[in-house]
């Protein structure tokens, strides 16, 4: 029963419904006669693990019927175990570098560091459209806890000796509460925190403030030796670091 | 009990087993005080994850401990979901694409259009250390299936008009064979198949004789639209094309 109501709906939506193509692989071009459309339960952990792996790009927001899965995901334990996994990569690779005095490790800010999970867990974890004004106004409570695996990552990397830049897709207006909220989520010290010139990146993505920001610090002198964040806009173009690495993050896209 | 049991093994492998340490994160310098290792229902997605986003690199072999995880993964339907959803991915991409007479789309062969589960399937999936002259004895049977999923996008990129070009890492002395095995499993035809010519990148790795053999393309004139790979190494440095596609594989790592 619950086949057929899925057969159905799909026809439904397939016909009515052009930007759903995502969901309905040309059916008309299949060699081999069948249509396979898997069920929720296998459909979104392959929707999440594209998502991460950087071959399902630009989404708005997550598919209706993986809400529930992205919220088990991120209120259980993969969420943290996954999240963990990198921070430990990242922390071996760092064990590994011969250090310098002029080597950092760059952390974006949101969803890397700061947790905007209990923004999220109101607002549909990712299935509502974001709306820039509400999410502002949570950011400037100054409320975001910490990633508990990140500030791990953070203070173990802080013992090595490395250097830390935050750097962040918020606005300098934000500096303040930033600033404060960082240190009451446990982030006590770091070497820059740069956050977005509205007027000089007008009209920039965040993957070219991001990118141009780790130029001015490679002309300062700076090395970047690991570059951590939750989008693929963090840690993708010119001057990524010697190596980098995304933390998960099923519930938006930042391009 | 369990758990009684896993943290005495944990506590003698971290104390005799330095090669390990990717799951003994520092304890030392943990900053709660609680040590919280997952089991490998969590434990295993984590890795495998990691493994897919580029954050684990340069791994020989899947733990042990995870030998039953990527089994069921590659057996059941989530590692056919999975090469489903990034294939429809370059279709997508592909179809958004106002295509040029010099457009290609590079696939790499074994794991990407090949599938060589068959032989992994006997050989621990991926547990057991690689052994290429057994490999290389399979390889030259030529019997490896078409990976259904990315059959139906290599015939849905011939419809849309594309050209195909094959980069491998299988040695030239491998041609005739892979022709066959190619054509056997429904890859009938293609702009160009290329070998390693095991001379001229004699000690390099994949990632750099790939990237030679791309660069080659483009100064012929071909323009890489799309390029679709298991692993990293395929779609990572200069000329990779306008997008970049990674197919599931849990099984191994190719540098």
């Amino acid at each position: 029963m619950k086949a057929v109501v899925l057969a159905v709906a799909t026809i439904l939506v397939a016909s009515q419904c052009h930007g759903s193509e995502y969901e309905f692989y040309p059916l008309e071009l299949r060699s081999d006669g069948l249509t396979v459309h898997y069920p929720p339960e296998v459909w979104c952990p392959s929707w999440r693990l594209a998502a991460e792996a950087h071959n399902y790009i630009n989404w708005k927001t997550v598919p209706q019927k993986c809400a529930e899965y992205v919220e088990s995901y991120i209120q259980g334990d993969q969420y943290d175990s996954d999240s963990k996994y990198v921070n430990q990569q990242a922390y071996f690779f760092a064990k590994s570098i011969k250090r310098n005095e002029n080597d950092v490790f760059i952390f974006s800010v949101d969803g890397t560091v700061l947790s905007n999970v209990p923004y999220y867990s109101k607002h549909g974890y990712g299935v509502n459209p974001y709306n820039a004004t509400v999410y502002d106004a949570w950011v400037l409570k100054g409320e975001a806890p910490a990633l508990a695996q990140t500030l791990k990552n953070y203070n173990n990397l802080l013992s090595l000796g490395f250097k830390i830049v935050f750097l962040t897709g918020r606005t300098v207006d934000k500096k303040a509460v930033t600033e404060a909220n960082l240190k009451e989520a446990g982030f006590h010290t770091w070497e820059k925190l740069i956050l977005k010139d509205p007027i000089a990146y007008n009209g920039q993505n965040a993957a070219s403030y991001k990118a141009a920001e780790r130029k001015k610090l490679t002309k300062e002198g700076w090395r970047i030796v690991g570059n951590i964040g939750d989008q693929w806009s963090d840690i993708t173009g010119r001057n990524v670091g010697l190596r980098t690495f995304k933390l998960p993050n099923p519930m938006y896209f930042i391009a």
